[in-house]
């Protein structure tokens, strides 16, 4: 096969894998996790079944793959905007009102294929990363004197994450303000 | 059958079945969650089998009320350290303090049996009630100017439980310590 044919065919492999991620996203949103199912997914990516099941076994693969996605995608937009933003603290309160948004918007899945989504090795790492990227962000900030330092950068890389995962329960925008503030008095410590 | 009687029968119930959960107490504590068999609590319970299957059906269920009744004698203990402590704020301190150790102690239980305990309505209720609690504990404190104003007490109460769930990360008692003083900060707001 020439090698501009096989290009093609893995673009038009990756274009369809997007589309069905794509149209994972709007029934999730739509029907929430347990309301997604292949004959669903195909109908509305415009794919016959035969050829979805081509690309995935079955629906809790792609509900995986979607996850997946989504994840890194936040991941992307954290990186974004410590790359976009000046200062140590205010890069640190970008990426951590990011986070808080973020959470916010996913809210509670409570349900059996949310725990499982969340027991698999991609969430295990991405929390790794994130927890290690606000950990050098934090010790930046400290390091500007902007932070407490009478605990490591790691600890309240840990506070801070976990405290900003309340919004989980969260909708308004100015509770989240309000948890934001809660948080970086806390991350902060007395003047 | 005559009352006291009867009355002999299910006291001997309730010790017996409570022998079952101090036994699957110890092994889970030794082997995990995973590492409990019917076999083995009968054993170490020092009852048949054959005994065993008339209180339980299953290993899960077994762990089940093993669970809820580790969850409630918590309850039982913040409860208990509340009305034996003066003042608002050393209440609430005394209360958040004893939950983080608890936190720290429990650790992390990333399996899908610990995943499927933590999906019971047991737990839902017992989060629930925890969160009241506390949310009265912040507010009586608050009333007493010892917390933040800025924010409604169970906004506060969600924030405080979240940050010291970072202590299922820590098992130095002074790295739990450093996370009650940075989570008290944020509770308390600037001066």
């Amino acid at each position: 096969m020439p090698r501009i044919w096989s290009q093609t065919i893995a673009a038009h492999r990756d274009a369809v894998r997007e589309a069905i991620l794509d149209t994972t996203a709007d029934l999730v949103a739509e029907h929430g996790l347990t309301g997604v199912t292949m004959s669903g997914i195909a109908k509305d990516a415009g794919i016959g079944r035969a050829t979805l099941y081509k690309y995935f076994p079955d629906v809790e693969s792609i509900l995986r793959a979607w996850h997946e996605r989504r994840i890194d995608r936040h991941l992307d937009r954290l990186h974004r905007l410590r790359d976009g933003t000046e200062g140590a603290m205010p890069r640190l309160e970008a990426v951590l009102t990011a986070y808080a948004t973020a959470i916010s918007h996913q809210g509670r899945h409570d349900s059996k294929i949310a725990a499982d989504l969340h027991r698999g090795e991609h969430v295990a790492a991405a929390h790794q990363h994130l927890r290690d990227f606000v950990r050098d962000l934090v010790a930046d900030a400290a390091a500007a004197g902007a932070v407490r330092r009478d605990a490591p950068a790691d600890e309240l890389a840990g506070y801070c994450l976990h405290a900003l995962a309340a919004a989980a329960d969260l909708q308004d925008p100015a509770a989240i303000q309000r948890l934001m503030r809660t948080t970086l008095t806390g991350l902060r410590g007395r003047p």
